[in-house]
């Protein structure tokens, strides 16, 4: 009997396509497990203990490094289709027959087509500060992304209170609490992403992203339940693209929290876990 | 000590401005008290139990009608300003100096008026089936609201199974269960809305729809936190408005329930009140 959390889960790790996939998996065991699909450049470090742990509570939560990042083998794909392939993989590796998958930014991509491709591995679907192909900004880094990213930091992790708050003062103050919680697992910790990752993943963000005739078509193979969550005012990927995603994925709830932006999910991490876990727990049909 | 229900609470009644309104309080006493404002043409009557005495468990919900509807005595006036003025008095006259406000559908006009014009008086807002002034469809009825109103239906309650709910099975289902609801309460009903209300309110209704140049701008007045509700795909006041409204009120938090329409409220019940009752009780600010 082990009761792991964000902090103590080890890092394990599991053969599949070639690829030594590293995952941490806690929580109640039983139920269909939840699998998180991290964002740009994050590790299963980026992940917010708060959220995880609450989710945990009620389920198993299984956090892993895609292909080519961290202390996961192999090389970064320049395709969500092959990022969704390859998550794929690993969740089958664990012999796992039945998940749910939370992706938040980029792990939302991976998420829709996951679950579209998957339709029958994948039950339920959470959607973060995530968007549609073709999105609307979504063909580059948005101007304000730009922004974010291009500028230098006295403090590195304080680039994450430019793309996860809001500059009012509320929000930034809940992401100060966001950088302790995100600094609270000192041992074990995964390796950052090397130079490499960020390249490929900007490669298939763009092919996401790219102007098409009817893009928003597919989304009527997501048949799952889904959830879609973000904050009001999200700079980096916009808002409106997570209407965008409930309007045409056919049964989709949608949630914008109040003075939040990207990291809408840290911002407001209790009401997120208890927003989720209901949907997640909601009678199949 | 009395412990009335939605079915049991009498018809009060209260003098303001020359008119005699009815209403009915009931629920939990001693915090701020929520006040429901109800859609085009409709009485206390219409307002679902499963959602009135649902949120009067944790507060004190009051019902009423305001000016020229049913059992309150006056005219109907031909704008929402107006309507919002009426409604104000009313709450006053209850020596009331703190509410919150629920409005549904063209309730929710009058809602965000007496939230802006109301500052001090309406602590939060809920708006549900709702739109911003000018918003998408809204400078007349939307087409499907033109087929379904004008429609025959052989049971006339059967005329909400369109309004407030989708094609899809589970949406009628959930319509014919509220219908079993709505006709519960059986001594003492409101009398219906009599033939002058509809035009007067029609007026109102394409005042606050028409065009206007930067028509979200009066929303930046609208500083209670708000919650807005609605249905994945409501046909009556599009559910763009929805979103929209979010958009532009400075602390908004959106909530689009999947496989709905007007009616989602209705649809989703349990799941309405418990959003709404979180809402309600987070600490002020």
């Amino acid at each position: 009997m082990t009761s792991h959390t964000h902090q103590t889960a080890p890092t394990q790790y599991v053969s599949a396509k070639g690829i030594q996939f590293a995952y941490r998996r806690f929580g109640k065991a039983g139920g269909v497990p939840l699998v998180f699909n991290i964002h740009f450049t994050g590790t299963m470090d980026h992940w917010d203990p708060l959220v995880t742990d609450g989710l945990a509570k009620d389920r198993e939560v299984i956090l892993f490094n895609n292909a080519g990042i961290s202390s996961t083998s192999g090389e970064v794909p320049t395709s969500i289709e092959e990022m969704a392939a390859n998550a794929a993989a690993f969740i089958k590796a664990l012999g796992l027959s039945q998940v749910d998958v939370l992706g938040f930014s980029m792990g939302g991509l991976i998420a829709q087509e996951l679950a579209i491709t998957e339709p029958t591995l994948v039950r339920r679907v959470v959607l973060v500060g995530t968007g549609p192909r073709s999105g609307e900004g979504m063909s580059s880094l948005t101007p304000e992304a730009q922004q974010i990213f291009g500028a230098t930091y006295k403090h590195p992790d304080d680039l994450w209170l430019d793309v996860f708050f809001t500059p009012s003062e509320k929000s930034q103050a809940a992401g100060r609490e966001f950088l302790k919680r995100f600094r609270l697992r000192t041992e074990g910790r995964d390796p950052e992403a090397n130079e490499k990752v960020a390249g490929a993943q900007l490669e298939a963000l763009g092919k996401w992203g790219a102007p098409r005739d009817q893009p928003y078509e597919y989304l009527k193979a997501l048949r799952q339940p889904t959830l879609v969550v973000n904050g009001q005012t999200d700079v980096i990927i916009y808002s409106v693209n997570s209407f965008i995603l409930q309007q045409n994925i056919p049964d989709a709830h949608l949630i914008l929290y109040p003075d939040s932006n990207h990291g809408s999910l840290y911002q407001y991490a209790e009401m997120f876990v208890q927003d989720v876990s209901r949907f997640l727990s909601q009678a199949h049909g």
